[in-house]
């Protein structure tokens, strides 16, 4: 049932890279390697903005004609803003892809920027921003995002007031002239398309540009464990818990994602039956993986009543520690069922696995194929998780709390 | 393209409705006609306490048991209760399907209810219910939803503080017994299984049910539109518009989901381009075509900033009485591509055909094609539209607003 996965590279160093089906459905991802990680000083925020005005317009069409335009070849728009790169995406009908890929062309080589737009779209940036206030628990990441890394990949991409408030159109402009750049750029599609007329476009389309933007460099993280408290006066307690994990390019990378399953995956996962059905202490608890290039790493969450918090937190950080000691073979067996079938279940979606494919070349510079990301998981065994954890043992938790309570850090 | 559809109806009032394909992954859903809107007086919120109930062990397994066996499975679970019904869910790969009906049969028909841990689950429905405080956007839907509403469909899947502390496991089980009864209730399954295999299996499983629950009755709302504030310390105005529709069997349904499209479907779609792209005024605004059986409906929504919300309450009054004017060929054309196109791409997830198949014989007692729903999208017309708003008019709009600013009713 695999795909086949092409790729081709375009000297300016933006990789096409496809898997052609038989759907009716196309689904494509542009990512492009500039996120909130390496925006300009002082200007937190710009990427979001300046990957929402590139949609007000661009090559010819002004801002009405472009939505008009999308809105011809039914384009359900997706992507955004993120912190390593920003992702233009969208999914229609195979029919429509050649139509599409101009369109896309424009609005990420040439946006217009206009002049009587872009404040627009940066006053909502800043709505969007206070929006934050009224989402405790996004909030509580943000901050966390903020104070655990030490390198750019501290800047959420949803910017910071003083920096949406400090943009201007030159800045815009600027940026997108730096940073908006072929090289190490993306395009991945998934679907049912023609691998070799879209090679054929995208030479034409893209053949030209040129540039590379500055990178990102490693993520670097706090050298003390974070112990933080925002108080605010909220109904539930949000309890944020970061920390290092199995680099994506490591051999021990599905050990890592396994045990996080055994976490955090099924109904009767650890965390699940020990937190939430036995002690009935949270209504929401997990733990998930996360990675930036170079860095593994895992958010647990926990969202519960004021009176429950420590206990909660207590409960949380032991769990996470516990499994250290080793997993059964039948939470591992089930574990793998789980993620199997979730798999095959995801790549149902074109856009998901559109979505997956760009996700791929960005970390490994290669797609894994279901079978290959099959067989790894199923290969791995009680004690390949014991000598993960040997490596990346779960431990220097950074805490960060919001809400109507300030809680005590736990001894470990 | 299109799959093709078997039903079958049980003695006992269950219909199963397949549609087979050659996936690999299956989906399921379990629609059982009890919901919110049929619970016993003063136990606001038992029906989503006895769904989470019904997976704390059922048959001869007990709640471990049980979550493991689903694990086992590979399943991902879905459903909840909602306000006509509950419904039980799950998918994974279709050589499982069989093991995961015999469980499924379980859950719904034996479930354990057990004494040592249904408080557990009514203290997380709890929990739930605070989250809302929370949620300012969630909590004012469940405002406008107490006070639109005049029959039982009042009553949100969420339930109150004082339902949920009322309820004892003897209303578990008593309600389990009145309500969760096969007589109108589906089982809608999609994705790779065989259709003769699984009708023998369903008839062994559920055949020997019996019972009718005690229906809803047609929805009713308010005499006079509502117009209330709820006062909350929030950063961001919720703004909340509730205003009848054509119902799902009605001639003119058609029309009313398009033009609900041209209204705030894509992305040129009226509201963003009226109240989001050019004014700027909000970060968030959207209008939503919804029904019951009997009765259509569409919820208007923004979220804003205090100072820009009553500007926005009005102009977005404005626009939604303005469809009456009639639509352009051009609006309603992209409205069409983008339709079809969301149609194609949603087929693709076997877990959203099944749930959109238990819909569809929900609402009208047969499931449409895509070829027929594709058809009937295309054969509407400017005139079609004039006419359907001549029979149901954007009228009479029932506001509900949270927040720090009290505004004005807008003169229509």
């Amino acid at each position: 049932m695999n795909a086949s996965t092409f790729s081709h590279s375009l000297s300016n160093g933006l990789t096409l890279v496809g898997e052609p089906t038989n759907k009716q459905a196309v689904a494509w991802s542009l990512l492009v390697p500039a996120g909130s990680a390496t925006e300009p000083d002082g200007k937190d925020g710009l990427t979001s903005v300046l990957e929402s005005v590139s949609y007000r317009g661009a090559g010819d069409l002004n801002s009405r004609q472009l939505s008009d335009a999308l809105d011809d070849l039914g384009i359900e728009r997706g992507g955004g803003a993120d912190v390593e790169y920003s992702t233009f995406g969208g999914a229609t009908l195979g029919l429509y892809l050649s139509d599409a890929l101009k369109l896309y062309a424009d609005i990420v080589r040439r946006p217009r920027l206009p002049e009587d737009e872009w404040e627009a779209a940066r006053d909502l940036a800043l709505q969007s921003l206070d929006s934050l206030e009224d989402s405790p628990a996004r909030k509580m990441f943000v901050q966390m995002r903020r104070n655990w890394f030490t390198s750019g990949h501290k800047r959420a991409a949803i910017g910071t007031r003083e920096g949406l408030e400090s943009i201007t159109l030159g800045d815009l402009k600027a940026d997108h002239a730096a940073r908006f750049c072929p090289d190490g750029a993306i395009l991945a599609v998934a679907g049912g398309f023609n691998w070799a007329a879209t090679v054929a476009q995208v030479e034409e389309l893209f053949g030209d540009w040129s540039g590379k933007a500055p990178q990102a460099g490693e993520p670097q993280i706090v050298s003390e464990p974070l112990f933080q408290h925002i108080e605010q006066d909220t109904a539930q307690q949000q309890i944020g818990v970061a920390y290092t994990g199995v680099p994506s390019t490591d051999e021990d990378f599905y050990a890592f994602r396994v045990a996080g399953d055994i976490l955090s995956g099924g109904m009767g996962a650890r965390l699940f039956s020990e937190v939430r059905e036995k002690r009935g202490l949270v209504y929401s608890v997990s733990a998930s993986a996360a990675s930036h290039r170079g860095l593994g790493f895992t958010l647990g969450y926990a969202g519960t009543t004021p009176e429950r918090s420590q206990e909660t937190l207590d409960v949380l950080l032991v769990e996470l520690q516990k499994m250290r000691e080793g997993v059964r073979e039948d939470e591992l067996e089930r574990a793998k069922v789980r993620m199997t079938s979730a798999l095959v279940m995801s790549e149902e979606s074109s856009r998901s696995r559109a979505g997956g494919i760009a996700r791929d070349w960005w970390m490994l510079g290669r797609v894994r194929s279901l079978d290959e990301v099959t067989q790894k998981i199923n290969a791995v065994t009680p004690d390949a998780i014991r000598a993960m954890y040997e490596r990346f043992p779960p431990q220097n938790f950074s805490v960060v709390t919001l809400g109507p309570k300030k809680l005590e850090r736990p001894t470990l």
